[in-house]
């Protein structure tokens, strides 16, 4: 009978199987414990359903800081939501809300797939992970290991930049994504996506992504505002050692007239922002089902490196570079539970310097 | 083992099955490119419980515009969340919050059962689609192919009405209804329906609903107001065509001390409200697991037929008859996909004209 | 097969299994039907993955009042998200959002385990039922019948304490409980158990909770507050009878500062508050799989026994205690789902007398 168990799973025939993950995190800043938080950060359950041997239905419906009402601070979300067909010619077709192709983490978000209690700045600052848009998609492999991603997405609404707020310093592309909540959708976006597998253990890739953002909205100083994102990345896996590496470089062009509007406000729209980091991983203890991994990370990163020239005294200076350095380990207990506490210094910001402690699942 | 699988699925012991479906939509209004929108318009996660051979749990819970929080524009619901109960003498029992039996859409509303990415007009501005209410409900079939439901529930809450948005112009009976959210329930209202399946491929029905509105609310001005919806439906699938056209009206009675209230505002209450419409699809090609169906519909409703009579000058005048004329096509994809795309035209608001888009799923 | 399907139930394979409960509740003051309401008071998904034979992940996901969103007046929370370890030495230990050990129904709270419609005052307005918090317990079985439980929690924030509303004299706990959403956790709560199970159809139980809750929130009154909750539960089943009774005392330290910065407003914080109830229960008919449970219930409570003492004249009286006699039934229908009705007759503020008729369901 296992064997007409696994004959089910492999036929054609229609399933849908459950999926889950999540975290629970702990931050206590060591400078001001007054400010110590424990939080359910995330909580996701998916829904994987075959249609058939060609067509499957892929979604993911999270819930973030564990209450959400009028008067509470969760949040509720779809996070994937498509519909993926293998053409004849061996290729992918998907349609409906799909995570960009883009860096490590956005595709592979889940707590066991990377290392620290928080994902790495890099990937939430300047890449707006967990990032979504609602298109249609192609993907495909070729012979030598190399595959790749191409689509034709919404992208982001630069009207609903907040100068007052600091939203934007903390990740300019968060602060404007749409998340396929009524997304304007005049202006349409395009994104690729190279990945190399060609060497056991070894993944190297890039992206790129971009689209106007004005959508004409009216009243609106930036109509030919044009976002554009760029990564490249690489994932090295001998033996013991788990070695990564990120690269993303944004811009945001077109703004000047805009920028002039808001003189005076503490977070004008930069017309620059990226980061990078380097990160090494090594299993040191495995014992029955506990494998203990430390790692140290190493990132730099600025969310406004550049924005419009003004004459002096106006603002619009960039920020300093932010470099972060985090050292910890992730504790892998079985399959699919992850217990992780690491330290984080902070170079410019140093009340930020924190502890934190987490707990994760996938399965 | 097919066999035994089979076995299992059909005898009576307790099994849980999930289930799913949700449309992704993209609107384009033809004269204004600036409101175009792309939208994760609704993903639904269902779960069906059969606790023995008689008695069983439908529930749904509904994700729509993709986020949801105090900041977002999204909405989160208990669809659907009724036990039912099939008792000795061939009847059904059901209790909890269950879907209105009333034309044809609202019992069945899943993207892979209608034509058009939108839900037709009729369906959502006269009948309130997706409209549930709370209370209990009996149904039964006869053996001369009719079927009917009746029942007693919440009804709606006339004291939310609020003259001052235009979302009683929309939908009236959708600006009040009470969805089993801490509903009023002074006063109940009850509903029945009866539909005859008499003859292969052909369905022919109707339903009303009524039920007073004030639950002496203090300070209402409408205690004695009843709300009325009835309709006629017929469904006719001969080879292969695909006919359709429901008729639904509506009243609010003893509103007249309440609308001289409002004068002055842009949206009295209505005293009667209706539209009908008329459907045409043809199965055009089928090739491997896909087939086209292009489609004609015709509607013609009017959200504000008539409303209280005032003295000249003072308002109150009914809104004039909408005709809307959508064309398209829906292109199914294996046994649980759809894409779809249409065109719709608005005989009085010319600026509604747009371009649909969507792709949807069900399991 | 069906021995085959045990196998594999029985085996350590991952698995993921899916459950359920929801309550549907109409409520109608006998003094005053216009506040008469029908609610889907909530609906819960729950989500169990067993890891392996030693670890699993428990998930509770809820739905209150049927919709959510930042103009509707529904809930949605994470309630349970915890992964439990057997350990090799007998214990269990566990990780994340999990419920407190109080009382009867905060572990046990479907509607098909307790008497009433409503859960009862004790264990609402004194035990802040559904009770949960962020954090690591252990637990484990002694071989005389006795089990315990310890843990380390988030624990209440009392800056978030509102005198101006009437909330915290509804449930003082409830009132500045985290749940798991962003939590202060500065101050770290300890909480204890013991139930004794020694003779069938005997419990006997007891724990207590404490922890500070100040959390050296800037410009907060009461660094000092420490809030504690004890209790004593015992529920005694012989024959067709089943006896309940739980007693529950809270109080909160340190706030005569507080309360002397509140004085002028409705509600300021108590030092002690405390309810216990008795209750029986006799299973009277059982036919088929119907079965009938009438039951009688009496409660004393008072969420504001004693608080700062002030000079005379400006407020801070104790509260009278409440006494709460409910009388009704419980139909339970096969294994899952259970219809009830009773009536509630209070003794200080008779306006809430009241009807209550639900409809549960668990699975």
């Amino acid at each position: 009978t296992p064997v007409a168990a696994a004959t089910r799973e492999d036929s054609g025939a229609p399933r849908t199987v459950v999926t889950g993950y999540g975290e629970l995190n702990y931050n206590r800043p060591t400078k001001d414990a007054s400010q110590a938080q424990a939080d359910v950060r995330r909580a996701v359950i998916g829904i994987h359903h075959r249609f058939d041997d060609k067509t499957k239905l892929v979604s993911e419906f999270e819930w973030e800081h564990a209450v959400t009402s009028a008067d509470d601070r969760g949040e509720v979300a779809v996070e994937q939501l498509y519909v993926e067909r293998e053409l004849n010619n061996g290729m992918r077709a998907k349609a409906g809300l799909f995570l960009i192709p883009s860096g490590l983490i956005n595709t592979n978000h889940e707590p066991t797939a990377f290392y620290g209690v928080e994902r790495n700045f890099v990937e939430t600052a300047i890449i707006p992970s967990t990032w979504r848009e609602l298109g249609v998609g192609l993907s495909g492999d070729l012979p030598n290991g190399l595959s790749w991603d191409a689509g034709v997405t919404t992208g982001f609404d630069l009207s609903k930049w907040d100068a007052a707020s600091t939203e934007g310093r903390e990740s300019p592309l968060g602060s404007i994504h749409q998340e396929g909540q009524l997304a304007k959708s005049r202006d349409l976006s395009v994104h690729g996506a190279l990945n190399w597998r060609g060497v056991p253990g070894l993944l190297l890739g890039g992206s790129v992504f971009t689209g106007k953002a004005g959508h004409r909205t009216a009243g609106f100083q930036a109509q030919d505002a044009r976002v554009t994102l760029w990564d490249l990345h690489a994932r090295y896996t001998p033996g013991r050692w788990d070695l990564q590496g990120v690269y993303a470089r944004g811009q945001i062009s077109n703004v000047d007239a805009l920028n002039l509007t808001l003189v005076g406000n503490p977070t004008l729209v930069p017309t620059s922002f990226y980061g990078w980091y380097a990160q090494a991983a090594y299993q040191l203890l495995k014992s029955g089902d506990y494998s203990l991994s430390p790692f140290l990370r190493y990132e730099k990163f600025n969310t406004a490196r550049s924005t419009t020239t003004l004459p002096a005294g106006l603002g619009g200076d960039p920020a300093a570079d932010e470099k972060v350095v985090t050292l910890g380990a992730n504790l892998r207990v079985g399959e699919g539970v992850v217990v992780k506490a690491d330290y984080q210094k902070f170079r410019e910001d140093t009340t930020r310097d924190r502890l934190n402690l987490g707990v994760g699942f996938s399965f």
